[in-house]
This record gives C-alpha cells, structure tokens and sequence, in this order.
C-alpha cells in the first residue's frame, strides 16, 4: 500500500515537475533575440533534466550554490575559475570538437596562459631566454586544402618552461615574453624555432577546481604541450598544441585536450652538424608540426 | 558531395563527442563518496549533452564564463544572485517540488529574505510595527496525517510590508523585526497574527540576473505573499509561502513558486465586532490557512 501510494505520488510529482519546466522553458519565447531564446530554453530544459534524475536534497542545491559561488569568487585579472571548472568537467574540450572540422588539423583548448601578446620573433629566433632547459627545434608548415602552402600565416606560439611554468607565473624568474613568439611564415608556409623542451605541469589546485579534483582523487597534471594559433586571411583561426610524445599524463589530462593527431615526436638529434645548422648545441630535441587550416568560406557554406 | 562530407563528419565527430564525454564521466569513478561520483557523472553528461544540442560557438563560451564569473562576483553578505539564477531558471521550485511530499501541504521556495532570526511573538501578535498598511488577520492550524493537531508546532512568517520591501531592505524606515514573527501553535495545532496586506515586488534587476531577464524581455515581479516554515519534532519541516489571491503576477511568478494550494484568499471583512475581537480596525483582511505537515519516519522509509 505505502510503495503504491508512493508510486502514484511519483507520477503526480514528475506531471509537476514536468508542466514547471514547460512553463520556464516558455518564459523566454519573448527573446528579443533568437538564439538567446534557444540558448536559455535549453539550459532550463537540460537543468532540470538533470534536477529529476539527481533528486538533490536542499542542502545539496545549497552546496551547488555555495561551489558556483565560490567558483566566481576565485577569479580575478590573472585567474579564470570558471573556465578551469570547463577545462576539467571536459566542456572546453567538447566545445572545440563542436566546433572543429574533420578537414582541418584538430583544435584543442586555449587555456588560461594566453594572457599577453607574444612578442614578434624572426624565423628561427629562440623564444627561450633563460638557456637551462633541453634545446629543442620545431619546424613546421602551414597549408591549407590539398597541402597547398598558405605563405605569411601567422604562427602564435606560448609554452612553459622545463620546470612546467610559464613566464606570468614567475615574473621574478623569468622576463616577460620567455617562451612565447609570434611567427610570419615563409613563402612555402613554413616556420620554424628554438625553444626548450616543455615540461608537464598541474593545473591550478589552490581554488574550489582542486577541491573537486581531490574529492574525486583525480590528478591535477597536463602532459607536456607547446600552444599555437596559426591564423591567415580567408581561413578559419585555429587554436591547438603540440603535445610531447614521450610526456607522462598522455592518456589522462587533466582538461580532456589531447587528440592522436596532436602528439608530435620530440626525437633526439646527437649530430652537431645538423645543430650548428639550428643554431643550437648537440644533443638536442626536434619536433616537426605540420597545421592544415580550413577556407573560413566553408564555415560560411556550412551554417 | 559538399554534404555528404558534411554528414560524415558529423558522425565522426559525434562519436568524438561522445567519447570524450565518456571519458570525462569515468574520470570521477574514483570519488570516495558515492554520492559525489553520481552528481558528478550526472553533471557530465547533462553538460556536454547541453554542449551537443546547442553547439556553441567559442565566443558563446565565452560569454558563458563571463556571465557565471559576473553571477559569483555580484555575491556577498547580502546578496546571493546564484540564488536569484536558480530561482528565475525555476532550478529552486524544481529542486522543493522532488522534495516534496503530496501527503503534506505543497513547499515553495525560501527566498533570500529569511536572513535574520524572527523575533518570538505571542499568538495573536502583530508582526507589524509601522501601522500604515491594509490591517490584516492571518489564522490557520498545523496538522499531520488524517487532520491531527500538532500541538506547539512553531510556525516561523515573514513577509514585506504594503510597498513591497522586506526590513532588512530598508533599515532606515523599518524596525528591524518588522514584518517577522516566530510563532509556537496552541494545543489544538492553532496559529494566528495581525500583519498588513503585503504588497508584490520585483527581485533584484540591477545584476548579472536582471540583465537576464530584461534580454528575455521577461519581468522580475513576485506576486504578494507570507513566507511561512512550519516545524515540529517528528515531523519533516515545510517551507512555504501563502499567495494573496487577489495580487497581480499570481499566472507569472518571477521565480516560478507559486502553487495551486498555497492560493489563500485575504477576504476583506467589514464588522467592527470581529475587528475588535482580532485587535484590529475595520475594514480588515483575514486569511486562513491549513498546513498540513508529513511525518519524518515516513520520508525516511522512503529513501
């Protein structure tokens, strides 16, 4: 009789719970703009989809709120939060993948360390400044459909260092601009530029993201990458890594960002001519990258 | 040929997608608590499942962040608009409605404005303290199963005056316990106080939540209501609110918590005798209002 009776008022409760997410899901049909209605009927319909299946206790939903809150109280100029939290939940991630073309080289996520412009560097400049880490050599091509080579691209590059730091991290240890560049391909799209080997690194565990990190005893680290943004007129921006193929935590970032096509070699090279020829000293490491980008027309074509 | 390439890419990603959010979802597996690990694989999945349907574009998530990031830093002592957003998203009255009991009168959601402790009145008190609104009656009895007095419930009310602001709003203007009142029900589970006729009243539009609204071209108004918390030992305790039947707004609820059996009518009653015998002048209001409250071993068979 009582699971009956609580079997019925399950059935009433979920008509309820139903006509209210109808109801605010209709709220917005007066959106002034099409996609913010689209936007926000989806977010409350998918809320309380998830609402109905977790059945949270009031205190949970007081939890919920105390996180987000505290989530939006962690950021400030030099720290975002929120996109940590998108970062490690693997929606950064996803939307790339939403918005990546299977034509292109594939996209990954910008991360929070793109935070000041990339100093203007030559071909083959170096865009380590400090000189304690493993040299290293990266070369690459920038085409487009069919391999064609797209000269001029711009080549934006940032990394850390071989302690797993970037230079806004350590402004008393390294000068600003240290492992980043901004690069203009050749003629043949090609680029190319010293650096030191990257190391892996954990993500920031210092806020409410860490906390979630532990309760779920996940771990905190990113293998080793090289960020790029190769951009040219007429082509869509692409926003990848290069990742190091012999780097722990390949198979588990901590922000879901590593794809098969993005783990490049990093080989050893012991030859000095060939590192006379770079302009650095034997043994060192070299990485070749090539970035194919999509025609922004087909972007156009698809929507 | 253009969209065939396109339909298999689709798939392709797709299956991408869905193996990310795979991933992302075993990666809580080793969460200590249970619980923990359910919420976060649910979140996961509603997520990216919200991320699939509506394919944001990046600067839409962009916009994302910086709309949560402004919601956690409108937050303070006094404030709490992640209340306010789940409220007008109807997350609140979703989350009471799995929470309720159809055995017991319906729960409504608590609002920002029970931050400070009501004061502990006399049955038949008035809570209000400035004498310039709608004099009004408010009776009722606390019950349990099958209409059984509950004697020495407390019943906790607080509610805004006639312009539509609660004390804590306007320390300058009201006393501060104004429109408060911390009752205990008599022996046969009966409640009463004078108040006046509260007024409806827009949420809080000048943040991150407002802005929502006015794109939605939504407004921000609550119909008149008498927040109510009904406790009592061995009983699950029922936060509710009473609506004034005759208030705009009753059809469109900013925060969506108004419910066919919390509609009480404030009957205008015109007979000094009566008057006199409540305390008040005439013409007066007078609402009655049964609450009807579950007991706690019931909800604990249930889970």
């Amino acid at each position: 009789m009582d699971s009956q009776v609580t079997g019925e008022a399950r059935v009433g409760e979920a008509q309820v719970a139903s006509a209210l997410t109808e109801a605010v899901a209709a709220s917005f049909a007066g959106a002034a703009d099409p996609r913010t209605r689209e936007v926000l009927e989806a977010v409350v319909r998918h809320a309380h989809a998830l609402v109905r299946e977790l059945r949270p206790t009031q205190q949970e939903w007081q939890q919920a709120v105390e996180y987000l809150t505290a989530v939006g109280q962690a950021c400030d100029d030099t720290r975002q939060e929120f996109v940590l939290l998108s970062d490690v939940l693997g929606i950064s991630s996803l939307v790339e993948a939403v918005n990546g073309d299977p034509d292109g080289t594939a996209g990954t996520v910008l991360g929070p360390f793109h935070m000041t412009d990339s100093p203007v560097r030559a071909l083959g400049d170096s865009i380590d400044q400090v000189g304690t880490g493993t040299p290293c050599v990266v070369t690459g091509r920038v085409t487009g459909p069919g391999g064609t080579p797209v000269p001029g691209a711009s080549v934006d590059v940032w990394q850390c260092d071989e302690h797993g730091f970037y230079d806004v991290q350590q402004p008393d240890l390294q000068p600003p601009g240290n492992g980043r560049g901004l690069f203009t391909a050749d003629e043949q799209g090609r680029f190319r530029f010293r650096t030191v080997v990257p190391s892996h690194y954990p993500i920031p565990t210092d806020g409410p993201v860490g906390r979630l990190l532990r309760a779920s005893h996940r771990h905190s680290f990113r293998p080793a990458h090289v960020h790029l943004i190769a951009a040219a007129p007429g082509f869509r921006t692409l926003t990848t890594h290069l990742f190091v193929a012999d780097s722990p935590y390949l198979d588990s970032d901590a922000v879901f960002a590593v794809k098969p096509g993005l783990v490049v070699d990093f080989a050893e090279v012991d030859d000095p001519e060939q590192a006379a020829r770079h302009g650095v000293s034997a043994p060192f490491r070299q990485a070749d990258f090539d970035v194919r980008l999509v025609p922004d027309e087909r972007a156009k074509v698809e929507q």
